[in-house]
């Protein structure tokens, strides 16, 4: 009989989920809708009858023993999700509580960068290290830090948000309240508004000029600059440049083995890495120089949210035998 | 029989030592001069010899147990210190190795601001706590991160460097080689740098005007400010504002419960604690605004980085009782 948990991704359009083995073997996975549901029960409701579908159509004899859940603003220490912008339930939702009215089972929650530091270190690149950072570069940024083989979730739960640090005071409006937060530059809609910034100050010349702002994707800028588009090539270095310069200062903080880029805009790959660790060297001080790794992702792109979260509650397990 | 450890403070100027029991009482203090040796065995001759003078001197029966020392860039994992710029014993010194040849007890070294963090949690205004953070004002600006009641370390000892941190592109120089580091604005010579700057903006109008760059110091500055002296006033104002909007970033990567602000220009009280406190709150994202203590030191000044040291190896007793 092979143990398994369910790993829960739960983000604002849809939720994906699975059943992944203490290999991180993915059994099965299946998404639903998130942002349909108004409520958390009509969402629980769906969720729980599509979780009952998916273990009757597994056709092997599995022992089902934990429950792991990535979502924006999951709180760790509270089992909550706590007033996340992207979803339909306002603020703070006992999730955890709720699911154990139709489970009970061991389960934990975290915010997706967290989960996804975990999947890196379970299932992923980060199997041998103990320090060492998760940066998530989708529609926001978010960050997972692990130092000395541990989440840093801090006193409140809430710890790690790399992506509202201030780069530019007085700089582009956050959807956090703030301005200057770093993923209003760095991350799949931050290059965006920067291609934009400099479609405005070189008058177009750019093929990506034809694009409205809405149909613009981080897709599109790789494909452009990959064909030599100087203003998708611009807007890379800049990213970079913004980037580079904030992991030197955390790296000089917490001292990591490697960092790792993940999410949409990390698929651009050396569009991205390049120019981020030649700014990230460059602006090290010298005991720290040429010592941090900057890497993509060990895990397969399609699943590994399913994995991170997954990861979470195994790595729950281990801690505390069942 | 009181068990003690000896807590050894090495400064670029003098070394500070005493020995100090379990509840942090200090039996007696020396201090001896660092500068005057030029290499590292003649330091520890004199060193030793000290320590030996301070052991017949104290009369109540005690039991000597442990060493714990505090030094710049001190090496927690290899028991070195490594390339400090203030000492005169270059490259790697094997610190920890030298001082068994005449001590054979457990010993312990990192760098003083991360000393000082042990020696708030075991002795000081953390003893409750599980996340602070400590960050000393003096010639410099000192870090220590204590997350999950651990110092945080990092891949390779040298993690809580947030002097060194970026805070303005291109800007002041540093002694680490870069430009615009936080401790060229924020530390005791940080404030003497900003008086100079804003004597030259404003054509004097101070009366520190009247004092040269050399004999200008944070306790004349403090007393000016107190005294209603504009540029001075301005000069902390500019300070805190600075160091308020890193604090803001380095909470929402780490969620302390607790910043506590030691050192020469922590002396300053309501003139620095007031503006930081300030800038802080009004940089921090939602969830983290007003839940964050801004605090001095537990410890009394004087003795604080011997305390620091001798609580190090306190510390690592306590995890691997002997």
């Amino acid at each position: 009989m092979t143990e398994v948990v369910l790993g829960i991704d739960i983000g604002g359009t849809n939720t994906k989920f699975g059943f992944v083995d203490r290999e991180g073997n993915l059994l099965c996975d299946y998404s639903i809708s998130t942002a349909v549901h108004k409520t958390i029960d009509s969402y629980l409701q769906s969720l729980t009858n599509n979780i009952e579908k998916a273990l009757n159509e597994i056709n092997q004899d599995i022992n089902f023993i934990g429950i792991g859940i990535g979502a924006p603003n999951g709180n760790y220490y509270r089992g909550t999700i706590e007033h996340a912008p992207n979803l339909n339930w306002k603020g703070v939702v006992n999730f955890v509580k709720k699911l154990k009215e139709h489970y009970s089972l061991p389960m934990a929650i975290t915010n997706d960068a967290n989960a996804a530091a975990i999947g890196e270190m379970i299932f992923g690149g980060a199997k041998s290290m103990k320090n060492f950072i998760v940066i998530t570069l989708g529609t926001g940024l978010g960050s997972g830090f692990v130092i000395d083989g541990k989440i840093v979730y801090g006193h409140d739960g809430f710890a790690g948000e790399l992506g509202h640090v201030t780069v530019k005071a007085n700089g582009r409006f956050c959807g956090c309240g703030q301005r200057g937060c770093l993923e209003t530059y760095v991350s799949a809609t931050g290059i965006k508004r920067t291609i934009y910034k400099l479609l405005a100050d070189h008058n177009g010349q750019s093929r990506l000029s034809g694009v409205s702002f809405n149909d613009l994707t981080a897709e599109m800028i790789t494909d452009a600059a990959r064909d030599g588009d100087p203003i998708a090539l611009e807007a890379f270095e800049y990213t970079g440049n913004i980037l580079g310069m904030e992991l030197a200062d955390t790296i000089i903080l917490t001292s990591p083995e490697a960092i790792f880029l993940l999410g949409g805009l990390a698929k651009a790959e050396e569009c991205i890495f390049e120019p981020t660790h030649r700014h990230m060297e460059n602006s090290l001080m010298p005991i720290f120089k040429n010592k941090v790794k900057l890497l993509p992702s060990g895990l397969h792109e399609k699943n590994a949210a399913i994995l991170g979260s997954a990861a979470l509650i195994w790595h729950e397990i281990d801690k505390n035998p069942i």
